[in-house]
C-alpha cells in the first residue's frame, strides 16, 4: 500500500478530458467562445501537484453552495451547458442516473396499470388558452414555433411545457363510455419552459420527465390515483434516492395551473433550501370541461371525466446531488449509482502488474455475476491516488483496492465513500466469491441506509416548529424550515413570501394531533404548513 | 366449441373504444372537427352483425394497400393523428412495439461500448449552416422557434431534425487527445422534419428515434463502426422483426446530407415498395472540419476526428406492419409482439364460467412464469368470436382457447395467427405446465421463423435481375425491384428516377461474382445496384 502515500503526480498523462470549472460560462444564445483548450491548458499545467489541483477543482460546499454544485456537475461529468441559453447536455454519467430513475418508476407505473405512449410535442396555441388558469400559469414561459418548412405558420405552435391540453384533446376522442375508464397512461418526454433563471438539472429551458395522465369515472377514483402516485414518488425518494422528502398538499397559491389539488414531495437540500421533487395533481374536471372530455355512465348519462396528472423530472438528479454530496464531490446512493463499486489495481513494479490485474478481473467478474454494477479502472495513465480522488468525486459508493500484498493474502481492501478516512476502510476482506459478494452487498445496503438516516437527521434538525409569525421569520432568517399552524388568507401567504422569501412548501400528510391556532391570525387552524425558501 | 359457430352478435356492449376509419381525416393544423361520437354511432349500429362489420373495418390489402395500412393503424390502436398536421400520437399498443425495439437495440448499443446521453433539441440556426451539404439537405424541412418567453429571439432556433451539428459543437469541447477517443454515444429522442407528405409511422413531422454519434482517431475505425452498426440493424431486422432487409451502400445521390458514405437497410413492403428502415453514416471529417473537432494524436499532432452517425426510428413500426400484415389485420413477429399469447375463455352457462376462468388464470400464470407476454381476455362484454377477430386484427401470434370440454380433458386449443383456419389450429394440447410451456415456446419460434421465411420468399420472387434499362423499366412498371450492374452517372441515376419513379435503394453488400456491364451505359461496372420505388 506504500504507493498510496506517494504524491499524486500530475504528469503529461493528466487526462485530457478532465473537466474544468464552467460556472462562469456565458450561457447565452450565441455560442460560447471556444476557450476550452486554452482554459484547459491553464487549468492543468503539466507539472502540477494533482492532489492540490483536484481539491481546488471543487469549491468547498460550506464556502459557496452554488459554486460547489456547479463544480460537481462539471467535474463528475454529469452535464454540460448547451449552446442555447439555459439548455443542458446530460452526459453519460448523469444520464445513467436518469436511466436508473426510469427503470424503477417505469416498473411501478406498469405494476399499477399504466401504459406508456407518446403525444406530439407541438400543441396548437389555441389549446393552451382553453383552460383559464393553465394559460395564465404557462403563457409567460412558452417557446413558439412560428415557421415550418420555410413558411410562416397560420397558427403558432407551442413546444409542450406539459401535455394536459393535447392529452385531453385525444382523450376526448378515445373516451366514450364508462367502460373506457379508467384510462391510465404515461409518457417519457422532453418539455420546454422558457425560464429566465436557469440552473443545471434544477431549472433548464428543456428538461426530461415522465408525465402521467389519467381519466376516471368518479372524483374519488381520481383522488385515489393522485394519492397513489405521490406515494410511489415518496417511496422512490426514500428507498432509492435516500431522500427523506416531506409529502403533502400544496396551498391554493402554490397549486399547479389548472389543478384542483396538487400533492408534492419536498426535499431539503444541503443548503437547507427546499426542492419540489415531484408533484401529483388532482385536476378534477377542469380540463375535461375545457375540452369536452365526456363519457356515458352506467345510467346512460353524459359526464365529464375526473383527471389526474403527475410528474418527476431530471430535476431529481439535482436533488440527489444537493442532498448527499460533500466537499469531496458527489455521493450517490447505491440504488441509483451507475457504478456501485470501483476496483482500483495497485502495483509498482511491472512483475506485480500481471498478478494484480488478474485478481482485479476476477473480483470484477464475481461482483458482476452477483448483479452489482462494477467498474474496473485499470488504465495505467493515472496513479491509484488520482483514481481514488476521481471516483470519490464521482460518488461511487464502494472502492475496492487490490495490491500485490492483497493478492498474496487473497484479500482486498474496501473503502466506503460515505465514511471518510480509515474509519470507512476495511482491510483483509476475503476474495472468496461468496464472502466478498456478501460483504459488498451488505455494505451497499448499509450505505443506502446510512445516507437516508443522515439526511433524515439533517432534515429534522433544520425544521423549527413555530407558533407565531416572528418565530417563522426567525427560523427562515436562519435558513431553516418553519412548521406551524396555518389557516390565513392567500394574501397573508403572499405577504410571508414577500417579507421572508419563504413559501408554503406543503401541508404535510403527517400532521400533529391537537387543536392549533394559525401562526399569523391566531384563528383556529386544522393543519400545520411548512414554510421554506426554495429552488 | 359450439359457441364458435354462433353469429358474432354486435350488441349494446359493442366496445365504445372500437376505432374508426380515419384516413380521410383533415389532418390540418386546426383541430379536426369532433365527429367521433357521431361517426362512431354510424359505424356501430347496435343491431349489426359484428362478423361482417369487423371485416368491413379493414380495407382488403389487395384492394388498396394504403387504405389497408391506415385501417390497421386505427383498428389495432397503434397510433392516431395529432391535432397538428402530420403529427402522430403513438398509442400504448404501438408504443409497446417501440419499447421492444428499444430494449433490444439499447442492449446491443451498450454491449458495443456506447453510452446513452441527451442533447438539447434547440439548435442555433447558425449551426445548421456550417456544413454545406447538411444545410442544403435539411433547411427546407426545418421547424423554427422564433419566440421564447414572450419575446422575439435574436437568433432563430432549429428544432432538431438530427443532431450532428450540436453533437459536434459539444464533442469539440470534450475531445482533446487521442485518449478521449473513440467517443461512442447514443441518444433516444424526438426529432422534427417539416415533411409535406406524411403517413403515420413512415413519415411524420415529429418522430422518435435513436441517433448514435461517434468520433474516432482514424478513418478505418470510423468505417468499422459504421459497418458494425448497420450490421446490428440488419441482425435486428432479421432476427427480431423478421424483416429480410437488404443491407448495402447508398449511391452518392442518395447519401445523407453531410456524410461520405451512407449504409442502409432496405425492406420490401407488402406492396413491393422499398422502405429505408435504418441508416449508418460514415461522416468522415465533414462535421469535424466544419466545427473544428480536433484531437492531439500520439505524435502530438492536431487532427480532425473521423465520425459516424446511425439511426433507427419509429418508422420501423410501419415496416413491421407493411411486411407481415394481411387482410385480417396486423401480424406481429413474436419477438416484438407486446402480447405473444392471448387466452380466450369460452363458456355458455354460468356454471361453466367458474371452472373455465380458473383454468385460464392458471394457464396465464404458467406462461407468465415462463417469461411469455400473455394477455387473458376474460371480459364478459364480448363474445369469444368477437375476441378472436379482435386479437387476430391486433396481430397476436398465438391464441389459446379454453372451454368447458377442454377443462374436463385438461387440455387447450391453440391457434396460430400466421396459419389461417383449421390448419393453424391444434386441439388437445395438455395444460400440464411443462408441456404447455414447451409447446407455446416452440410455436412462437416456429411463427418467428415462418414469418421471416415467407418474407424472404416474397422478397426474392419480386426482385428481377436486369441487364438493360428496358429490363429495368419493365421490372419497375410491374412494381418489382430491379437489380442490375450500375456504373453510370448521377445524371443517369436522376433520369431513372424521373422516368420510372425508382431510385437506387443500395449497392447490396452481397454482390454476384463475375464481370459486369452497366445496364445503362454498357461500361464495366463493379457492382450491381437495386432500383425500386420507395416510401
Amino acid at each position: 500500500m506504500m504507493i498510496l502515500s506517494l504524491p499524486l503526480a500530475l504528469t503529461l498523462r493528466f487526462p485530457s478530458s478532465l473537466p474544468i470549472l464552467r460556472r462562469h460560462s456565458r450561457y447565452g444564445i450565441s455560442l460560447r467562445p471556444p476557450p476550452l483548450r486554452a482554459t484547459f491548458s491553464a487549468a492543468a499545467p503539466e507539472t502540477h501537484n494533482s492532489s492540490k489541483k483536484q481539491e481546488k477543482l471543487i469549491t468547498p460546499r460550506s464556502q459557496d453552495f452554488n459554486a460547489w454544485y456547479l463544480d460537481i456537475i462539471a467535474n463528475a461529468e454529469l452535464a454540460d451547458y448547451g449552446p442555447v441559453r439555459g439548455t443542458m447536455v446530460i452526459r453519460p454519467y448523469g444520464y445513467a442516473i436518469w436511466e436508473s430513475i426510469q427503470d424503477y418508476l417505469n416498473r411501478k407505473f406498469k405494476d399499477t396499470g399504466h401504459s406508456n405512449m407518446y403525444f406530439p410535442q407541438f400543441i396548437p396555441y389555441s389549446f393552451i388558452e382553453k383552460e383559464a388558469s393553465h394559460v395564465e400559469g404557462f403563457s409567460p414561459e412558452l417557446a413558439l414555433v412560428t415557421i415550418g418548412g420555410g413558411k410562416e405558420l397560420e397558427e403558432k405552435l407551442v413546444v409542450r411545457p406539459t401535455s394536459e391540453t393535447i392529452v385531453n384533446h385525444m382523450f376526448t376522442q378515445w373516451i366514450n363510455s364508462y367502460r373506457d375508464l379508467p384510462l391510465l397512461i404515461n409518457q417519457w418526454a422532453n418539455v420546454t419552459r422558457w425560464e429566465m433563471r436557469t440552473k443545471p438539472f434544477v431549472r433548464t429551458l428543456e428538461f426530461l420527465w415522465q408525465e402521467g395522465h389519467t381519466a376516471h369515472a368518479t372524483p374519488e377514483e381520481a383522488e385515489n390515483e393522485a394519492i397513489q402516485m405521490i406515494d410511489i414518488y415518496t417511496k422512490f425518494a426514500y428507498e432509492q434516492a435516500a431522500i427523506p422528502v416531506i409529502a403533502g398538499r400544496k396551498s391554493k397559491v402554490e397549486t399547479f395551473a389548472g389543478a384542483c389539488k396538487t400533492y408534492t414531495i419536498e426535499a431539503m437540500m444541503g443548503d437547507k433550501k427546499a426542492l419540489q421533487a415531484g408533484t401529483s395533481h388532482n385536476l378534477g374536471q377542469n380540463f375535461s370541461r375545457a375540452f369536452g372530455t365526456q363519457f356515458l355512465d352506467e345510467n346512460g348519462q353524459r359526464q365529464h371525466v375526473w383527471q389526474t396528472s403527475w410528474a418527476i423530472s431530471t430535476r431529481f438528479i439535482g436533488g440527489i446531488i444537493m442532498t448527499h454530496g460533500d466537499d469531496a464531490g458527489l455521493m450517490l446512493p447505491p440504488k441509483v449509482a451507475p457504478v456501485q463499486v470501483v476496483i482500483v489495481p495497485i502495483w509498482k513494479k511491472d512483475d506485480e502488474k500481471t498478478a494484480v490485474l488478474k485478481a482485479t478481473s476476477s473480483v470484477k467478474e464475481t461482483l458482476q455475476a452477483a448483479g452489482i454494477r462494477v467498474k474496473l479502472d485499470d488504465s495505467d495513465q493515472r496513479t491509484p491516488g488520482w483514481k481514488f480522488n476521481f471516483w470519490e468525486m464521482k460518488g461511487v459508493p464502494l472502492r475496492i483496492e487490490i495490491g500485490p500484498r492483497d493478492v498474496s493474502s487473497g484479500s482486498v481492501v474496501i473503502s466506503r465513500r460515505d465514511v471518510p478516512g480509515k474509519q470507512g476502510k476495511v482491510f483483509g476482506v476475503s476474495m472468496d466469491p461468496p464472502i466478498l459478494e456478501a460483504f459488498v452487498k451488505d455494505n451497499l445496503d448499509a450505505i443506502q441506509s446510512s445516507l437516508l438516516e443522515r439526511a433524515i437527521a439533517f432534515r429534522d434538525s433544520n425544521i423549527v416548529d413555530v407558533s407565531s409569525y416572528d418565530d417563522l421569520k426567525a427560523a427562515i432568517s436562519q435558513g431553516k424550515w418553519a412548521r406551524g399552524p396555518w389557516s390565513a388568507s392567500n394574501e397573508d401567504e403572499l405577504k410571508v413570501k414577500e417579507e421572508t422569501g419563504a413559501t408554503i412548501r406543503c401541508f404535510p400528510f403527517e400532521q400533529p394531533q391537537g387543536t392549533k391556532r394559525c401562526l399569523m391570525t391566531g384563528d383556529p387552524a386544522e393543519e400545520v404548513a411548512i414554510f421554506a425558501k426554495s429552488y
